[in-house]
């Protein structure tokens, strides 16, 4: 809705971050989590600080910045007792000294509805330039950090779906909880040339930077790089196509020139990060399977419900 | 909530912009504004973005800087109608080219609740340092730009309170869109020890600087400026000190030397700005009206009412 506002700076609005100036070098970013739209209005509180914090400081990785401080915006619900207000500080303030970042303001105010905390994240790039969703070039290779889809089982476990004692944990984990990959930024300041982090769904943001590339992308999906608690819900029969629409992956999605794989694997392995390569950028548009069949782009709804 | 979390950086939040290091110079700070609580479901909502931007900007005033840019993030209720979504832009366009700031970044979500506006809005200061609220020193004149209370009697309006004609339109201006004293902030930089702007009622906000500078302010209340609209209304039996107490001035209140008086009121007038010395800091705490008797310090609530 805002974006027919944006000025250049900020990349139209069609991206992540804004990098306010070359010469100031500063990135900022802004991100939302309300109350039944991305978390349980049950969610134990510590972890809905610390997942608003966390998909901002992804954003930020997504392009090679290092997270300088952040301000962050509350709208505590009247309904909501006060107690949980230290919870939710609690797990902001483990975060903030987890990740290193400062929190240079705040503003907490009442509402009579949902729980909404808007975290606003400034840092600063590790490249003089940082990588935009347009910048992919054709050529390039497509690469994902970590392993997709299991946040997306982790908000199934969370509606009422079976799985195996271990993998429940995990898997809620990793959708309550998101592991901002900022050990990778500065490889991505290095090598990536298009970069940003997989919020909607692997299928759904790699469309959009092909999108705004004016590319296509051919993706092997056999590739995709899945857990093992995910890789056993697929042997039961799970559709894959769930994990790769799925969404709050908060893995970085990036192209770099073929040139770059050996230094790309080697600097994932230096911060324990599997790092693969799932694809290509092509002349063309959309997202293509290897065997020439056209891959759907489905919708991903952010909506809650169980 | 958030202040036992605070850094050094941000005066742990107990002011209302954070700089972020001397050497970079930038101001920053955050406020949201939410349905039923700082504003009506039926104000305009153009003027609700409006006043969600203007409300930072005076942010930035009270530290002397000028805007460079914002981030908005926006819950946006699934029952209102998406039409307005386009006043709401169309309103912030129209104040971000009235203000020459930058359109940074933005995130829009759902929300089945009230309407929630966070802006996050980042500034470069005039000077060198930026003023603190905890910045008076005694001896300081203490000062107050353009009038008080204006915004009160405009709330009241809308409560069903009757005003002559055009006053109603007058008060109810201001206080659905605060005029950010924008052009008065190289006069706080230059001149300013503590600073801020008023937007929980000018007794309020001064108690709370005194508080913050170890010291007291006495306030000639009989100086503290009101519009002929205000006055019309004291003139009819109105109480002065729900005009002193009322809140969203967002008028700039700050101390300065008395060396700095014939700079500050020439300043003023160079700007079209009128700007009233109200009293001054002395040894002790809290606000003391000069007759002696301690000022009271009446709590005031955002929670809106009508």
């Amino acid at each position: 809705m805002i974006a027919p506002l944006a000025g250049e700076g900020a990349r139209d609005l069609r991206d992540d971050a804004a990098l306010i100036s070359p010469r100031e070098g500063l990135v900022v970013t802004t991100d939302s989590v309300v109350e039944n739209v991305h978390f349980f209005s049950d969610d134990p509180v510590d972890t809905i600080a610390r997942k608003a914090l966390r998909v901002n400081l992804s954003d930020l990785a997504g392009k090679g910045a290092r997270p300088l401080g952040v301000l962050i915006a509350l709208a505590w619900p009247d309904a909501r007792p006060a107690a949980e207000l230290e919870d939710f500080a609690r797990g902001l303030a483990a975060d903030l000294k987890e990740f290193d970042v400062a929190l240079l303001g705040g503003d907490t105010t009442s509402i009579q509805g949902p729980l909404v905390v808007s975290v606003t994240a400034l840092g600063v790039p590790f490249g003089a330039t940082t990588p935009a969703r347009a910048d992919a070039r054709i050529g390039d290779d497509l690469w994902v950090t970590g392993t997709i889809g299991d946040s997306t089982l982790g908000l199934n476990a969370l509606r009422g779906e079976p799985f195996f004692a271990g993998a429940r944990t995990y898997l809620v984990g990793r959708y309550r909880l998101p592991a901002p990959r900022l050990a990778f930024a500065p490889t991505i300041a290095a090598h990536a040339h298009a970069a940003m982090d997989v919020s909607d769904g692997l299928i759904a943001d790699a469309a959009k930077m092909a999108a705004a590339s004016n590319l296509a992308f051919e993706i092997d999906v056999a590739a995709v790089p899945f857990s093992p608690a995910a890789r056993a819900w697929l042997a039961k029969g799970g559709d894959r196509m769930s994990l790769l629409c799925g969404g709050d992956d908060y893995e970085l999605l990036f192209t770099a020139a073929p040139e770059a794989r050996d230094a790309i694997v080697s600097a994932g392995a230096g911060v324990g990060l599997a790092v693969a390569r799932i694809g290509r950028a092509v002349a063309g548009a959309g997202l293509i399977a290897p065997q020439g069949g056209s891959t759907a782009v489905l919708g991903h709804s952010h909506r809650l419900g169980r």
